[in-house]
């Protein structure tokens, strides 16, 4: 079970070592020099060093340093021998990862280090990214407000873990407890298996006559973006999570098995219970700082049945600043006056219900 | 094939009624407003017609009026019908439609409507939307710039078909012209499938213990933003265009089929291969103005070797406002200067090297 941890850990201090400046190593380091922390940068490739130092993610690595934490940032195949590396190399420090996939990684980790060192490792795994990578994409802000997974194996000492959270707060992510297999199986849900699927979708546009694409929309656009992510990197993601991304995959194929009988039949009461189990998963995708998905509260206001005080209402709404969801009338044909439903954020309903009368309105929740 | 029409047709002149007012015929009412045309609106649902003019699009139509286009914005299941009871309504209008598909309702219309009545109707569809629906989501600026499908059938009248373009123009899109036939091809392939795959990855989310979805991240939620779109519409759209969606989900099982197997049984270049396809899918899309994917080009600036400089070379850049895209550094050891490559907007890279150069760079491209 998912649990997003609340409890102030110690801060983070001392330097942070950065092993590997690519999109997410050097977002880590500009999100930690944001909050004042040292930060020591490390890459096989130097220029993505001389990159990652150039745009102010930290300085890069000497010999006389000594890191508290090292962030192991590496393509998913090299996790397992760059942990064990930096367990070995900086025999004080925590060491963390921020890889996609967890399981296979830890399975290398186990298999080399001792019992000390695996009480100094404790996986995470950042819910952010890009289409774009290298140390030119990143970005201070990556992990604002996004979960960030902090996945311990049963041997890592809690101090180690706790270390890691400090880490996640510092860049301004909310750290959310998960073991291995449950990451493992929650991302292949959450963006292996989507990102495989919009891969198919722009698949289906490479032999498509120019004529076809010129009608692409924002739709098309948007269930496409992650599509465009290195191969090469996905590759590995792949690999490293078959087990729960074949099992999955399973169930797509189902699922399209029986979509396509029912277009091809004109059986169109199941293709529209397809759609809707759609709707109801978009609906179950939790709000954007991990928190629940938000919840609407509406409001009511008396107004004059004529279209110009509508106007008028929805106007002084958003001179109020609060963002109107949806609308409906309720019409009384014995009055001249009707009766106007405002969903609106359930944070905000109090405040436009005080801001309407301050106008002259008459609403009420 | 797809003809993007640049000739200036004449200008939309008189009253325009939109038949609906729901999401699509509010917005066509609200952006012909902003252009100062009149505009006349209907519905089924009186209420609709109040919030649509109680928000700007319009005003209700009466007996007195005379239209001289009619857009029939209403359900697929309804298209036919209504667009032959505006052509016998109407005689002197032209009448034109937003619907998603075209050769169903055409079918229906030919069946019923005379040959001068067949001269007066040319279908359309605009490329824009929401995942909303009804008057209240509608927005004046929801076309601006996005494609338009002007879609005649063989019978129309030129005449018809200019005024339909010239009213596509008024709400600020281009209209783009194609057959009946190479219209629900294309949507098929840019709009129904995506929103079908789109909605089966959402529909895995629905019995996805909660922990799994706190992980859920921004690709998630772009991969299936769509698939929150009105099943009982989508229902109709992918009734009315069963054929084309069939014959692409066929193509898309294969696909699905060799991926699955492919990561089941640890093929990673097979996995690659598509992978791969994906991302020239993503590249084939054209530009958000129904233009050609939009071409890059190289700014090269001399930077003296060390981390300040390239800071303030990308300080100065975001200064300029040109959006760097990508950027690569030659080294060359025997000097204490390097090049440094910017990837930028290709319209962009002359007023880049400019700004650079009044700067005190020394750039060139």
């Amino acid at each position: 079970m998912a649990r997003v941890v609340d409890d102030a850990d110690e801060q983070l201090t001392g330097p942070v070592l950065v092993v590997g400046a690519g999109l997410l190593g050097t977002s880590v380091g500009l999100a930690l020099r944001r909050a004042g922390h040292e930060v020591l940068l490390t890459d096989v490739v130097e220029h993505n060093v001389t990159i990652a130092a150039g745009v102010g993610a930290g300085r890069p690595l000497t010999h006389d340093d000594t890191p508290r934490l090292v962030v192991v940032a590496v393509p998913p195949d090299h996790l397992g021998p760059e942990i064990i590396r930096a367990l070995q190399a900086f025999p004080s420090a925590v060491v963390t990862d921020v890889g996609s996939v967890k399981s296979a990684p830890l399975v290398e980790v186990r298999a080399k280090a001792s019992e000390e060192e695996l009480g100094r490792y404790a996986g995470g795994h950042p819910m952010a990214g890009s289409e774009r990578s290298g140390p030119f994409a990143a970005s201070a802000s990556l992990f604002d407000g996004r979960p960030w997974a902090v996945v311990p194996h049963a041997g890592a000492a809690e101090a180690s873990v706790a270390r890691v959270r400090a880490l996640v707060r510092a860049c301004g992510a909310t750290p959310v407890a998960l073991t291995p297999d449950e990451h493992d199986a929650a991302v292949a849900r959450t963006s292996h298996v989507p990102h495989l699927l919009a891969a198919l979708v722009a698949g289906r546009l490479v032999d498509a006559p120019a004529a076809q694409l010129v009608l692409s929309g924002q739709g098309l656009r948007d269930v496409t973006r992650i599509a465009g992510g290195d191969p090469g990197l996905w590759r590995q993601i792949v690999s490293a999570n078959a087990a729960a991304i074949g099992a999955l995959l399973g169930e797509v194929r189902a699922d399209l098995d029986r979509l396509t009988d029912a277009v091809r039949a004109g059986r169109g009461d199941e293709v529209a219970r397809l759609l809707d189990r759609g709707v109801a998963g978009t609906a179950a995708i939790p709000g954007k700082h991990g928190g629940p998905a938000r919840a609407d509260a509406l409001v009511y206001v008396a107004v004059p049945d004529h279209p110009g005080e509508l106007a008028r209402l929805l106007g002084d709404a958003g001179t109020i600043g609060v963002n109107v969801e949806d609308l409906r009338i309720d019409h009384d044909p014995a009055r001249p006056v009707g009766l106007v439903e405002l969903t609106v954020a359930e944070h905000r309903a109090d405040y436009l219900v005080d801001a309407l009368e301050e106008r002259g309105w008459t609403a009420h929740r």
